[in-house]
């Protein structure tokens, strides 16, 4: 499986024949919208809906009152109402529904749309909401604007600091990113005849929406089907629900009437999911030829007015906190705090991308402090194989990060370093660094991370694999295919691959986490496994074979090449039935058993046994007019173990790296009072190809023996390295530490002016 | 699973709820029957309908004209027409099927049916039949009368039996055994709107019948669905067509009415499959000590009419002709013959219980000889496990022949056996025997002995067993669920037992050839394991559980114990889809691999690899005034595997003993030029409670690692050792040695009036 093949989305998608669920216009469908009145904390007083209602055009317009179950959505905490009845809690709360039978009647309903709202006293940072007295988010709610405190704990981290020769301190911040995905938040419903709410959803996480919308609207959730098609990106922020309860309520009420929604791009930036905004706060210290010895930090996040993932993202965040190396005492404090800001989530990197900047800045200010090469005190320090991880976990996967290092080590990226700087143009500075990163696999412990894939034998001899997790565009699909291919050993065009539909698939979780392809790639093979020992068991009677050993299973047929016989797949089919031509089968991610760190405060998913690893590389130049930093040149050596699609591996890594780069330069939902200063893609910048340097890949020798085909997850990881390495880079060329992402022109233009000042 | 436990099917048999398939009476039926002109040989020249025809009530009278397909049936070779078109071959043979309203209608349109008949000469003595000129039963076939010739060769038995200082000879003959059901051949058809052909018989192969059915009246083989309730006994005689064939025929001209067919008793006895009658011929030859050298035998079997399986019959019982005894060098010819007589076919004991006779009276001949005790000739050169057999196959299966005779030795009958004859009372002999047998199971080399079970967890939260093989009355179902209920851990009344039928089962095979149990048994367990895989990685997420294999199937529920938590089945049923409730598992029984014995002529079934073994032990009084022999104490020692239903493993013994007593003393299908002199059960004899004693059964320990909780079948084993038992009791008792089968009273009083002549 080493050859390059194309992906089997390319030629669908880019002939735009591929019908992403923002492609669902329905014949007659409806259009629903929400009315957002845009304060960060009122209460509603009233929702004047009668203006609007008499719009020709427009059928319903719905308030909480009107939402028949909890309506209340949240993954771990129901917390997030469908529609805010009392209270709004943030900018992106909605208070009504609108249906229209058209776009325009709907915009100009929502124009007419108008609330009452009493201003409540609000709380936009953090650690204000963490204070006695702030303002409350949820009132009344136990344990206040806190909506996570918790602790890892592994031997003494005080004593052993007190007792280290060398210790380094940080602050670090990060900004609210968003996934800035080409398809915002959509999706199609319809009320079936039968009772069956239909909805086909840009959505990473098909099977648990129907518990979201269920719960939320008081339904059944076997009576809830959730398709799930091609999504144009995810990157966690459509892990969770986002138009779904909105969509099934607007469907409760158009008489059987499909109901289209999709998000403006504005609307995506207020209501969306977003990156955590992180406070970290960091001792490191060690020996002096460099040894680490002991961690101690605090991690703060802005979860905003919602729970979603909050905790969890926490809990990730903390456990990367020492990043991939040997620390024997740890301890890390966390915080996820709500606040009247735009709801945090889920994100591509997940906590771990906050916590990798931290991590990977301390041990430069190591470095820099004992006068060590950057890149040799993390290969002095870094965790291999069978060693136990700061969180107590002993590393039983496969586990090269050293490789990951050492292939940087000899790149001439690095080994240039510092004749490339030296040859900076005028009013350039050059500098070249490196970062590692690691992320885990899966939902961690005590969350069954589990898949259960269906192959089929269809009528017509050929095979069919149910995809029960979404492809958000990382390309699972195709790696599946591949997989299934092989194990089938059928040509890879001849399976029909089946997206996510809550009807013909079964559970498999998320498309998130670095697990989809690892979990739900390990039920395939297992079911791939489970078709071809029926297939040939079943040809012995087509046959006349008494030994099924003998079969073999070739591209559409069975084969018995002792007796120079075979039969037609297409054949067999014919006399199988449907119960004999499916095989499901389940895989559960495993988990670490024995942990020698403690930890409290937490609910689930810590902590992970599998992790992969990336150590990047970066050139960047900074101009001294501009402040502008420019990132030449990159390079990521990564363990995502064994490489089952090439194309897809490099494609991840890029694109892990460019959103790294976006993080680290320019991506920032920066607000004020709770509303965002960047509503659209025009005052929030992402990195567009010309923004980026040529990113190159190397997929270090890895197979973690547990995943299918030997790998591991690659989605996540390239996204925690560049802030850091892109940080210290821009500290090689020019002595600015910056500590509070992004690194834009502004902030570097204000560090250099400071540097100026300092040095004469 | 040692305990006792009732039948699953006790309670509904016994209180009449059970519906055979002679039950079926579906509304507005109509009859169908056969007319059979009673010409063993015979060109039919017309069929006389129009006057049937005439008859009120009477709807159709088909011919073979009217046969759409191939016309012809036979498990192996095509031979056997469901409806006679120029020749008739023996007296069963049918011309014509009517249609009527009723039962009177039918029986008086049968009285009216008259075929124009030109007498062809006959043949009815299978010697007779091989000799050059004798009338052929099929003109102008290869191979004339001479349905197979066949060979088994191990070394060089002509030369080691020139070199042996002890040989014996012997002609054994055995009769025509019916298998004389309670149940007559029967069953119900209908062609439905869709055009499948629904049909409800008393078959031990309904997967097989398909085909039958199909290709006799060239139909599409998924078209018709067969349905196997209960049977009210098989014994082979429902393993083939029987009425399938002409009761599709029927339903074909019912115009999707539902038909009826059910055998008489004396259309059962002329038309109905019977035990081969054999003819063998042996020498066998020893060391001085009763070391066994060599064997060489012929075996000529009468298969009737047409061949159904007079070949695997012949194969069967060829393999068997040595006993399981060491035998270096063996040769063994067979002939299966065809003749006019009726047709031959499978029958409990399949060859093997005529092999037995002449193998086990060879044995006593032998002692006789040398004047050993002829239980210690046995144990002498019985097999052991890992030994290779006279057929040249390497026993590595269970094998406690040993055992089974061991068993018999310090048994009361036989320690005693010397006082209880002389305390005979007057005009009474006694004498006490042993006989050991040795049964093949399943289907043999290069024939796929394969059966696929179905588990489903209902809706309702139960489980639900596909039974794809019939249960003849052995009792498989109830040994079904009890391996099911062990494995999935439910009390076994809670399992919903499905009985055969093609649309919902899988393929399995007949229920034949002591593989029911084993094969289907097998696969039950697999697809047991499978669900119970299933079931408790699903419940992870119901139980949020990161860990499988802490989970326990148990009554009803998944079980965490470890967490104190559980998920009732019927809570998990209702989130689980069809796809997702079912497991299917199939099983292909292991064959020899590797064979020092040669076979020419086999086509399809030898070598065997695994073999019950059965010791007998009988006393007999023989009274010389009737001639009449009473058996008064039966025991048998049995390795069959492990046991799994105690009751059944006795039942099936002690069924195997009485019909094999039946064989022994008075079953006789005795004919004249073709035509039966016992054409019902006042002339057939079969043995009563009252003709039989208390058959006592030991189950020897016994374990067979590749069987269903150790087990093996044994069915069959404990048929093939009466009559040689009862053979060798007479003859201890009386000095009479009668080598025909049955021991009438009348064979015994001429053979002890020749005694009586030839002592003064």
């Amino acid at each position: 499986m080493s050859g390059r093949f194309p992906r089997v989305d390319a030629l669908s998608k880019a002939c735009g024949a591929e019908r992403f669920a923002a492609d669902h216009y329905p014949e007659g469908c409806l259009w629903a919208g929400a009315f957002r009145p845009g304060a960060a904390h009122a209460r509603v007083l009233a929702v004047h809906t009668a203006e609007a209602l008499a719009l020709p055009g427009v059928l319903q317009v719905l308030t909480a009152a009107d939402v028949p179950g909890t309506n209340l959505q949240g993954i771990v905490y129901k917390d997030q109402p469908v529609l805010c009845g009392d209270v709004v809690r943030h900018a992106g709360d909605p208070v009504a529904l609108v249906l229209a039978e058209s776009r325009e009647a709907l915009e100009r309903a929502l124009e007419l749309l108008r609330a009452d709202l009493e201003p409540l006293p609000a709380v936009f940072d953090p650690r204000e909401a963490m204070r006695p007295g702030a303002p409350q988010v949820h009132a009344g709610r136990k344990g206040g604007n806190v909506l996570m405190a918790a602790e890892i704990r592994k031997g003494d981290a005080a004593r052993a600091l007190a007792d280290c020769p060398v210790v380094v301190r940080g602050t670090f911040e990060t900004p609210r990113q968003a996934p800035a995905f080409l398809e915002t938040e959509c999706g199609v419903a319809r009320r079936l005849p039968d009772g069956t709410l239909d909805l086909t959803v840009s959505t990473q996480s098909p099977f648990r929406d129907r518990f979201e919308v269920a719960q939320a609207l008081g339904l059944d959730p076997l009576s809830v089907r959730v398709r799930a098609p091609y999504l144009g990106g995810g990157f966690g922020g459509k892990d969770g629900a986002t138009v779904q309860c909105l969509l099934a309520l607007a469907a409760l009420h158009a008489d059987g009437r499909p109901v289209r929604m999709a998000w403006s791009r504005e609307e995506s930036f207020s209501a969306g999911y977003k990156r955590h905004p992180s406070i970290l706060r960091c001792e490191l210290g060690a020996d002096r030829d460099g040894t680490l010895r002991a961690l101690r930090c605090r991690m703060v996040l802005d979860t905003g007015a919602y729970a979603h993932l909050g905790g969890e993202v926490l809990e990730l965040g903390m456990e990367h906190m020492a990043g991939p190396y040997r620390v024997p005492d740890l301890l890390v404090r966390g915080f996820c705090v709500y606040t009247n800001n735009p709801v945090s989530g889920a994100m591509r990197g997940f906590g771990v991308a906050q916590a990798t900047f931290c991590a990977e800045r301390m041990m430069d200010r190591l470095a820099a402090k004992l006068g060590l090469d950057p890149l040799e005190l993390r290969l002095k320090n870094v965790l291999g194989s069978g060693e136990e991880n700061a969180c107590g976990v002993r590393l039983t996967g496969s586990t090269e990060a050293r490789a990951c290092l050492t292939a940087l080590r000899g790149h001439p990226f690095w080994t240039t370093r510092r004749a490339w700087a030296s040859e900076a143009p005028a009013r350039t500075r050059r500098g070249v660094a490196v970062a590692l990163a690691h992320n885990a696999m899966g939902y961690g412990g005590g969350l069954p991370d589990m898949a259960a894939a269906k192959v089929e034998l269809t009528e017509e001899g050929r095979f069919r694999v149910y995809c029960a997790v979404s492809d958000m565009g990382q390309g699972n699909v195709g790696g599946h295919a591949a997989l299934a291919a092989q194990a089938l050993n059928q040509p890879r065009e001849e399976l029909d691959m089946v997206l996510p539909d809550t009807e013909r698939c079964h559970p498999s979780g998320s498309s998130s986490a670095g697990r989809t392809t690892y979990t739900f790639g390990n039920a395939l093979l297992k079911a791939c496994a489970a078709m071809t020992d029926k297939l040939r068991t079943r040809a012995v009677l087509f046959l006349l074979c008494d030994d099924p050993a003998s079969l073999a299973l070739e591209p559409g047929r069975v084969v018995w090449p002792g007796a120079g016989k075979s039969v037609p797949l297409v054949f067999m089919a014919r006399f199988l039935p449907r119960d004999d031509r499916i095989c499901v089968a389940e895989f559960v991610m495993p988990v670490a058993r024995e942990v020698s760190a403690s930890s409290r405060g937490f609910v689930l998913g810590f902590p992970h046994l599998l992790f992969a690893y990336s150590a990047h590389l970066a050139r960047v130049e900074l101009d001294e007019l501009t402040g502008r930093v420019r990132v030449t040149d990159y390079f990521a050596a990564t363990d995502g173990g064994g490489v089952v699609l090439p194309q897809g591996f490099e494609q991840q890594i890029q694109g892990g790296a460019a959103q790294g780069l976006g993080l680290a330069l320019m991506e920032d939902c920066a607000s004020r009072d709770g509303r965002l200063l960047t509503p659209d893609l025009s005052t929030y910048l992402v990195p567009t190809a010309l923004d980026l340097p040529e990113i190159g890949s190397l997929a270090v020798p890895s197979h973690e023996s547990s995943g299918p085909g030997g790998l591991k997850g690659v989605g996540e990881v390239a996204m925690d390295a560049p802030l850091p390495v892109v940080a210290s880079a821009v500290e090689q060329a020019a002595g600015i530490r910056l500590d509070a992402a992004p690194l834009t022109p502004e902030r570097l233009l204000a560090a250099l002016r400071r540097t100026r000042k300092k040095k004469p």
